[in-house]
């Protein structure tokens, strides 16, 4: 990490702390595991065969909307923060492949509102819907004392199954693979602490600079976690898919980084996609380096795939707005596990 | 409800509005409900159909620990909300007689301390091998802004198997059935904000009155939340169990109710059990009238199941320190669904 994420240890998150958190967790479940539980890849999700049935695995992701909730709950527009949140989880189940079943949520307030408890709760419903997927379950909790009495908390768990055969192998990755990338809407789920520090309340209903759109910075803040199982499934009908990475915490640096075999590297080049105005300001404003920006942010791509050369230009076209953002190179020992190509030029 | 939470919502905790949400929820998911979801006895966990086997349903149930989290960061006694959180999940799919096939944890923290969370999470690994059931994943989030920096919450999924032939018919309950009930070892995971409110820090290292063994007010106050799963598969040994509730928010009042069939009611002796001491300490403190005290706090009954009144006996012997604490009776429109005969005489 080269003590590099500077501008989101000033915005109060603590990568290190929590690099040293994951290492203790590995520690703590070392001691006793349980005899069906299966490895995951790049744990984006947890995978555990079915009794009795070797066949399938089922696959479950807990996941929390982070404070991009902060903005929602000053705006007090809390409808999208539950599409966010389903969205999130099915996009990390669908890096093994595996379908939604079903999904749980839980909600904390400091002061229970009937009104806005239904508009988030309606907003988880409304996804798990969209993605075919039951909500059978959650918890809504009112804890005065631990939240604020405007604030909440929100995250939910998601539970799909997938064959063992069908997730995906990714010791078939070879040099000369080809990177789809699918476009970000925004921040997703990521980066809002950054965010929250560089962008005040005071500019929310000011228009993005270099947005034809006419966006405002609260409508890019608040722009919603997309769910990517459709144009997977699409490239999936037209190309062999090796390797898939949610793009969230951590960016394209670590969550790239974590599907691919030990003697790959992922390469990007940044020229091959567009970066979101929202996180061109970002940068800008915050001075990124190139650390901070590709494992802050997203910077524009919100899930990869990896897929033989050959096929690459039919997955890229099955989708709307995909683009071939990279490949896969023979990776030497000590040599990073992906190496992003800036543009020659600033990114604004 | 009779307007009669008064203690409670004196404490923070708005019961009524509570229920105005939960039936805003349920407005909120009759648009659409997934075919492959079934009906839950009662709302303590969530039943989906195993695809392509319908002889088996998967069973979800999310949770938190509540406002005794607060009392646990400020005594700073971490290891034990994890058993509190996993036990709690264990009991609420035990309902339905489910099996837990894995877990998947939520922490999220104002700063995050890896040494804390280590010590939060072993104790949630700790609760799982003892019940058998894999920590699979789980979600650490650090949110400054919405959690004070010492604070935190942790909540939990957990996802458990059942034969549907297996999950109880509470149809079959009858007049005359027995109600066995397990003991609770203190208020396990809720009433908080009203102990919170009644007892305060200045206390926790005091002996609690009428307790032989020399008991704080902070190791009641932090007491686990027991699982139930090997009493309950001891006297399923020895019985028939029609029915059975986890104690939990809304105390024997409304959690033996949701369990019932319409036309009968479970029928309490308070004599035929004891209170924990630090119930009959908020009792008293708080003067709290009958519907508070049965509706707020378990008052030292954590799980109750129905079963033949021959067969009662048998039951009651098969876990230490198990109780006939009730029967079943016909019920008339309009009467409750649950009664407690209180003692002749004040708790204390």
């Amino acid at each position: 990490m080269n003590g590099s994420n500077d501008a989101y240890v000033r915005a109060g998150v603590d990568v290190s702390a929590g690099n040293a958190t994951v290492a203790r967790y590995r520690d703590v479940v070392a001691g006793w595991r349980h005899p069906d539980q299966v490895g995951s890849i790049g744990g984006f999700s947890g995978l555990f065969r079915l009794p009795g049935d070797d066949g399938r695995l089922l696959v479950g992701s807990t996941d929390g909307v982070g404070t991009k909730l902060l903005i929602a709950a000053q705006a007090r527009r809390y409808d999208g923060v539950g599409r966010d949140l389903v969205n999130h989880c099915v996009n990390d189940i669908l890096v093994v492949n595996a379908k939604p079943l079903f999904f749980l949520d839980y909600l904390a307030v400091g002061k229970l509102d009937p009104d806005v408890a239904a508009e988030i709760v309606g907003g988880v419903q409304r996804a798990c819907a969209a993605n075919e997927c039951a909500l059978i379950g959650g918890e809504t909790a009112e804890m005065p004392g631990l939240y604020a009495p405007e604030h909440f908390d929100l995250a939910g768990t998601i539970v799909g199954i997938v064959d063992a055969a069908a997730v995906p192998d990714s010791s078939r990755v070879v040099p000369g693979d080809a990177i789809v990338g699918l476009p970000a809407v925004g921040l997703h789920t990521n980066g809002y602490s950054l965010a929250r520090a560089l962008i005040g309340e005071a500019e929310w209903n000011q228009r993005l600079p270099d947005d034809a759109d006419g966006t405002t910075y609260l409508d890019a803040l608040l722009a919603e976690h997309p769910s990517y199982e459709r144009d997977v499934r699409a490239i999936q009908g037209v190309a062999d898919v090796k390797a898939m990475a949610h793009i969230t915490g951590g960016g394209l640096l670590d969550n790239v980084a974590r599907t691919l075999p030990q003697d790959c590297k992922g390469v990007f080049e940044q020229a091959r996609w567009q970066v979101p105005p929202i996180m061109a300001e970002l940068v800008s404003r915050g001075d990124l380096n190139h650390e901070e920006r590709y494992r802050t942010l997203n910077m524009g791509i919100g899930f990869t795939l990896v897929v033989p050369l050959a096929a690459a230009e039919k997955a890229r076209n099955a989708v709307a707005g995909a683009a071939i953002v990279g490949w896969i190179e023979n990776r030497k020992p000590d040599e990073p596990a992906v190496v992003i190509h800036p543009l020659r030029t600033a990114t604004r």
